[in-house]
């Protein structure tokens, strides 16, 4: 078996960076323990860098209507659409993080119909995989769907964005033939006790 | 969430089940350490079951010209391209173990394309995922390309028949909502030492 | 025109093979007046040739809450979807000597939405042709369509259960690229008459 | 089972037809022997009916590069890909009285891929089906397919001009939920005895 | 970039044409100031011309329930649902002027769901669309569904037809790699002042 | 014929934004004519607003190995490719301008494959198209194909992160039912006379 290298495209070295672009990825080192490869795959583009990591603040890193596991479901189930490993990989570990459930990363890449979910959740992922696979037939019956199920518009916006930016992001791990570090896929398979 | 069950249908008492398909059930159980949950969903059909599980025996369990590995890979790629989240769960876990490689199993299940396989695997399951997919559109050439990548016209057969059955177990699994145990979302995960 | 061989791979002679084989041989020989090419392309792998057989006689030959011509409807149109030449002509045979209609195998086949069928026998193909072609898309809803159609939970079981079986054989078919015998295009034509 | 009406829109008597539209269905009543029901369906409309049996004849009745059962194969194989029932049924009993093989018609409407086709049958059809299917995607690289088989550019005009008439004829039957005569399924299942 | 000719099948000459064919052709020119390309590529085979154009005008050019918008809406949508340039840039043109609407064109062209469209119109194009992509899927409920937007069964046939129509014009335009003459892409594109 | 609005979401005043934002919108507008609906709909998220254009800038506004005109290609077809009304009307204007043709927006929208292209463009759109429809099919013979037609790897990065970037925005367009201006529509028709 071939172990295939993080990226087809040159990767530079931490030195050679833009000061800000460095600080980021150890920002993120000092809080993963370890530098997830999208940091080092898309360095390369300073400027792309910089607009994709702020637009993944914008939608993934701030507060929102959404919790933290609901996000991570739709990252996973559509990035499974689109077979893209890295995100797969990346984003189950943080869904099994933030739900607390070591079933749910690899249940929601397999088959979202299928996985543990609340009819809430189930409804969120139809539309978001509506958005993600033929992104010419959502339209307003879909919004109403979202709705009826509690969502707010501000809501049905994080849910349609994010899906939007993991449609690139997809897309850019395809490009570079992204490989996901070792370390996410064994992440968050026990889950936390409950304190008390 | 809402923990679904392990079938739609109804699911026998082992006591109520004739004697040849406890004594199976037991066995696996001895082995695996649990009873995964294909045997309790297949066995309030004992002669269903029965062919099912000869028909396993007859494509996974003997020896033939393909590794424990190499048939696993076959389980999880047509069986993730089919979305049946028992299969991939559970035959995910088998190809970890056999490969001894804790990667493997969700590389191939999200896109084997990707994932870290030899040029003769990655032609095994590009054959494999065409007879899943498009069956009508195998035919001598794909019989061609394995023979060109040192398979045997047996391992042609090997190769086409697990997919065809797995192709049955697949839509065996949708239809009752078959539920993968939770033991077998983490085995393997750890690599083995290699003894010496 | 080239006309084809029964097998692309070996097809082993009837006193090579074990015992048992050759009895289940004989055995349809005499029902049927000649030997289905299935058995013989099959029957190089004598386990597997049990298997499938077990499988087949525990799903098409048992009664059931399904008629013979029912299940044959089934076959009849997954095999179509899947463009398998041996089980559409070999079952389109078989549907239409069952359902006494020498026009409804090949309705069946070409498209079942415009075929002569009643509502509950359309309700039965729809639900088939989504488990044949989109398995992962299969749900309770679909069971739900069925019993308001009349059928039981032992009758869905046995719908899935004949549309999964004829996933492997149709793969087993495109593997092998199977011909169907002469003798099943021409049979059933003609009606029988009633008697009395 | 209900038994279809011949369309679902009015059919109008033969003795309210302009007397072209009556000569040209009875010219047909008599060489087969019955009326097709495509001339009953399309015959309200007849400036329609003139011009869709206008350009029947200029491309299905002249003589040109393409042999009757060449043409025919054409026709059944698109209209397979489109599930038409009418044409399946009504041209292949064409098929299998012009190529004198009792079960040409049924192997190419099921997967012309595995029918007894010679090299250069199966190129044609394996163009007309992309015209059929991906219109689109046809361009000179499978003219130089065709000619490489020995057809000539008239050739290829016909092969394309066959296929997009039937894309036509199709969706007319499928407009109108045309319904075959019983009389043509039975049409041609035994071969002619050669003559000498 | 390379400027493509008008066919990639020869083009006859005017002068060595039939008159009939002639005449049709000097007609065009005189209405719209150029000849459409469509004429010139088809005139190759004059039967098959005459048939093309009396069916065209027994669709298009006669009065019917559907105003002349209505017909290039449907023939706009169906055209870009099989990337035929010829049509949609033809008809695009046709389509901009009958309504007087300079957006309406390109609307329809890319995606008829977000056009500016009543109820009414975006109902007849589902519907047509349905019968050019998935014609095996049309049925009486799509028949139900016009009647209730107020279409009568004879505006039903005449979207079908059309429909069904281009279905035959697209391949023909793709079988011939036909270009559109320039003229169309700047036509319509400023509405008309309303007179008074 | 209703007239939509230009988006499906609360589009905020100008005032209400922050200044960096309303400068942005300033300075389009100095440099168009017009604000581009984009801008408009976008702004009610200003840190979603800010990432999105740092990122159109990094990628379409700089200076790369790919000219203006191929840029625009690139985001024409794709966008057609997902039926993004926004993204096809406003870059195929700008496709229009960039590459003083008013034919290649429209030929390139609907049907890359018969537009007036280099075969260099045609390579170039062929694997744009497939990393926007079946990115998990993108692969390392994409690269070497673009390579052999004289691309540098930064050139298929450009192209990679173009596709990726587009794919989603016009999932953003598709989720706001975004509206193209009414301006573009008509921009860059007449082509511009040569210096001299």
């Amino acid at each position: 078996m071939a172990r295939l290298p993080i990226s087809s495209f040159s990767v530079p070295k931490l030195k050679d960076l833009p000061k800000d672009v460095r600080a980021r990825i150890k920002l993120v080192q000092e809080k993963t323990g370890f530098v997830p490869n999208v940091f080092l795959v898309l360095a390369r583009r300073p400027d792309e860098f910089r607009a994709f990591f702020a637009y993944y603040d914008a939608l993934i890193s701030k507060e929102s209507g959404l919790s933290k596991a609901e996000k991570e479901m739709i990252v996973v189930a559509t990035s499974a659409a689109n077979q893209c490993t890295y995100c797969v990989v990346a984003h189950g570990a943080l869904l099994r993080i933030f739900s607390n459930n070591p079933l749910l990363g690899d249940q929601v890449a397999i088959n979202h119909r299928t996985a543990d979910l609340s009819p809430r959740e189930r409804a969120m992922l139809d539309v978001a995989m509506k958005l993600a696979r033929e992104p010419q037939c959502f339209g307003e019956d879909d919004v109403e769907e979202l709705l009826a199920h509690g969502f707010t518009r501000e809501d049905v916006w994080d849910i349609g964005a994010i899906t939007a930016f993991f449609a690139l992001s997809n897309r850019m791990a395809h490009l570079s033939a992204m490989r996901p570090n070792d370390e996410f896929y064994a992440m968050g398979r026990t889950p936390r006790k409950k304190s008390g």
